[in-house]
């Protein structure tokens, strides 16, 4: 099977135009098919600021009232979305953008409003990979923003990394899919005050050693609760780190697999 | 060939939620291969009013700075765009939503800032159908924000007018086109106080008749110039009136021919 990556940008990336375009010129000459997946977290609070509309986060969930949907759609899949797709092309590397609506890829449900109410907030109850896989085989990259519909009509604000787990996990029936969260760190850190005391691999049983060592700490736990999550359902390895691990073999990561 | 329909929208379905809903509703049901190319002009001015963004307007057209480049560019790619792909998929209409930056579709020259600087504003250059064909021949509708790209990385605000007659026309090599600009009127009007005088048909010869009568005015010469260049190069038919043209044979509308 041919090898696709899924590839999770975080705000460190996107918030900051030099290291978003030294990124997209190093994703550009990735080999081999790609995917793509964005939020914008700071961006869309800045706009929501300047538009004097209240930001609400609970437990670093960002409340969703119609406002705030619009603006996460006007940046996301607007803003951030097609400049992300023209630098790319400028860099030779033919792209499309999406959300969850495109190509009806990502239905979700609007979440229960008990016991929190998140707006329009959607978890994700199916994936259709089938029109990017069109694109994937013509050899264009995907870039995604993290939006899902409800197939009624309703645009919803979701999880980027959510987004990027069940994208990898829908093609791993047709391809060996790595996933691959970029972030602010190296990886998962045994001593988060050392940002060198990077974990290179981790595997079901040494997480579990880790967690009752309390070395994994709570922040860190859903994401790797879900990075397991996605190798359950034959994600061939996901890798946390930051983005140079994917251009540069010797750069430290944390794998797990 | 196969006949594609290629569609412009103006302000007057765009603007009004019930208009938008019903058009896509009709738009869903269309058979065969479509384009949906629409702008979004009062939403990106009531957006700049709220930013306290001035809006500029000269001659009808507008003076794009950086930020209003990124209103545009959320509220055509973002906002409309996304909430037009989820409401037909809800239609069961499975469509993917483009800017002129995806599949590299739509390639333009910054238009020169002499004698008006109109800022980050798009001339056309070069259109590639490649990617747009590929989902148009697996029955995925497209739906096209007015926005173009340099290929150097910089999106530019580009009329809608032209991207759907640049569209029409690429695609001729490929398809019988049939283009419709629907907008507030039932077409090209002989009496512009009467909205029911409307002039059924026109071709090369009526309309230099049409023209040096004074019946045809300024502010639809350029329209219809625009359409009589897409009938040049080989679109089939140009059809200019109220959107029920497109589902009702019986309604009246301006055929040009």
């Amino acid at each position: 099977m041919k090898t696709l990556k899924v590839i999770k940008i975080g705000g460190n990336i996107i918030n900051n135009e030099v290291s978003l375009l030294s990124f997209l010129k190093d994703f550009s000459s990735l080999n081999g098919p790609k995917i793509l997946v964005h939020g914008g977290g700071k961006l869309a609070s800045d706009l929501s600021n300047k538009m004097n509309i209240p930001v609400q986060l609970i437990d670093g969930r960002r409340v969703t009232n119609a406002e705030t949907l619009d603006i996460i759609t006007m940046v996301y899949a607007g803003k951030i979305n097609k400049n992300i797709v023209a630098k790319l092309q400028s860099f030779g590397c033919n792209s499309v953008g999406f959300s969850g609506a495109d190509g009806n890829t990502i239905i979700a449900n609007k979440r229960p409003e008990t016991p929190i109410n998140y707006g329009f907030a959607g978890d994700i109850v199916k994936v259709n990979i089938s029109v990017i896989k069109i694109l994937i085989d013509n050899n264009i990259a995907n870039i995604f923003s993290a939006i899902s519909h409800d197939e009624k009509g309703q645009l919803l604000n979701t999880n980027a990394d959510t987004i990027a787990s069940e994208l990898a996990i829908a093609f791993s029936e047709l391809y060996t899919v790595q996933l691959y969260y970029c972030f602010e760190k190296k990886g998962v850190l045994k001593n988060i005050d050392n940002n060198d005391s990077v974990i290179e691999k981790i595997n079901q049983v040494s997480y579990q050693e880790l967690k009752s060592s309390g070395i994994i700490n709570e922040g860190m736990i859903p994401k790797l609760d879900n990075c397991f999550y996605a190798l359950e359902k034959n994600v061939s390895k996901v890798c946390i780190g930051k983005s140079d691990m994917l251009f540069n073999k010797e750069f430290r990561c944390t794998t797990i697999q």
